[in-house]
């Protein structure tokens, strides 16, 4: 098994544990504290939590309670844009991860009320621990208007605007917006919090915006090379909504050779550091490959 | 004209140019910085903003550009819960202050980000001065599903449900958490900034409680004392669509009681400070008694 696997395999039931417990003992209301746990708990793969942490393995800090807690408020918010993306007035899905979104299981209002309870939350969590100011200033600037609020506004804007289907910048821009944001971020405040050196936080970012970039080919690949079962969501709904991204720009083989690319690039920035957990976050892509 | 107003005629503006300016210079897309401006710059009274600023008054701390960023970003995040309140699932208002609501004007989708937009923002702004983690702590703790998200969630879950209709206490809890919360933070996070001793502390917070408490049953009051025209949204309409309130509990002239009771007792809290402009703000219930 390879160490990211042995990473992965520890941290995950912890991150799932932690999710659970202080969403059931934290919000006053148990209702609302259902709603919001019924999409916490929906089987995310806690990707962004455990970059969190794994960059603070490079980096040779320990991780305890309170960097948990920050992991976990970083996946409170992901969960939000997760249930506001899919609303009816946005991409209108019904299921996400084999399960029925949070607006088709609880009515549309609940669901909006649950994505603006789980944002604050999960700044809060992410406020308590040390180096508070900075991290609040990473993660608000990350979903804030310039980052994946901004993204999500140019995907509903453009979507079926024909002028944009073949502007690679206007789609690499939205594309990084939307999901690239909050995956630095994830590297990024593990940095700052770990009092990384300016060269360790230079190598990180550069390793975290390769890997964002590549996580949204990834998203879109897996979307046509899966099939709607595996996926647990609709797929191949990107191209028939008029959709734009990198896959509709490039086509499924260009798209495979520009992740490969980046996945190159990512494990190149990690030269030089403990990086061996990081980089096994890129076999993630082997089965689009 | 009392202190309140000469404070009040000194800082609105100063407030409005500030959020004007920032929206435009802060936000690199500019429709999403319009569609964002156009519900902040939509005429609201900038109560929470000026009470904010006038508890640093009463402290004897200066006001300068950092104050006002903090006490703008506290405006922000009142004007997302306002654009998500009034969206078709929740409120459904096709006014607000006698303009469009935000989904009327531009979209639901875009009503939804914009909201998303601005909480971040907000968050932000008040996160950059200093004291910020406390700051960060006191409003992610106000607005969120314990704060103003759960009082939104007791009220749609409650409208129509006869059983909460003569429940005293669910109708406070739920019209605290709406409303009250918010208010109180802007005190609070005035304190904390400005250093209050833990005298001045407990007396500001009892002020504020008092307070947030009256603006609700003034806010449920000028429902029907205003014509639809005055008020600039559509009044009379809490009874007709079965919500619950201490105006529907209470009647009418249960609700002046009250609310004359509540200006007595945040006058009393007030006692010792230098509160002549914090005192001011209850004036403005003259109107519905």
């Amino acid at each position: 098994m390879t160490a990211f696997k042995y990473f992965k395999e520890d941290w995950t039931p912890v991150i799932d544990d932690y999710l659970a417990k202080h969403l059931a003992s934290e919000v006053d209301n148990q209702k609302i504290s259902q709603i919001m746990a019924y999409s916490v708990m929906a089987g995310g793969k806690r990707l962004r939590p455990l970059l969190f942490l794994a960059t603070l393995n490079t980096l040779g800090r320990k991780i305890d309670e309170p960097e948990i807690r920050i992991a976990c408020g970083i996946e409170l918010i992901h969960t939000y844009s997760l249930i506001h993306d899919d609303l009816p007035a946005m991409d209108n899905d019904d299921y996400r991860r084999g399960k029925l979104t949070s607006h088709k299981k609880w009515g549309e209002a609940e669901a909006i009320l649950a994505g603006d309870a789980l944002l604050p939350l999960g700044i809060q969590w992410i406020a308590e621990g040390s180096q508070s100011a900075q991290l609040v200033n990473i993660i608000t600037q990350a979903v804030g208007p310039n980052g994946m609020v901004g993204g999500q506004y140019l995907d509903i804007d453009s979507t079926n605007n024909a002028s944009v289907a073949g502007d690679a910048k206007f789609i690499n821009q939205m594309e990084w917006l939307k999901t690239g944001c909050l995956i630095q971020a994830s590297v990024e405040m593990a940095a700052v919090y770990a009092k990384a050196s300016d060269i360790e936080q230079v190598k990180l970012i550069d390793f975290a915006k390769a890997f964002g970039r590549s996580y949204q080919i990834y998203d879109d690949l897996v979307d046509v090379v899966e099939t709607s079962e595996k996926a647990g969501k609709a797929t191949h709904k990107d191209k028939e909504e008029g959709k734009n991204n990198t896959l509709t720009l490039l086509g499924i083989d260009q798209s495979r050779k520009e992740l490969k690319d980046l996945i190159d690039q990512a494990k190149d920035n990690l030269h030089g550091l403990n990086g061996e957990v990081l980089a096994g976050f890129l076999d993630l892509y082997q089965k689009v490959l």
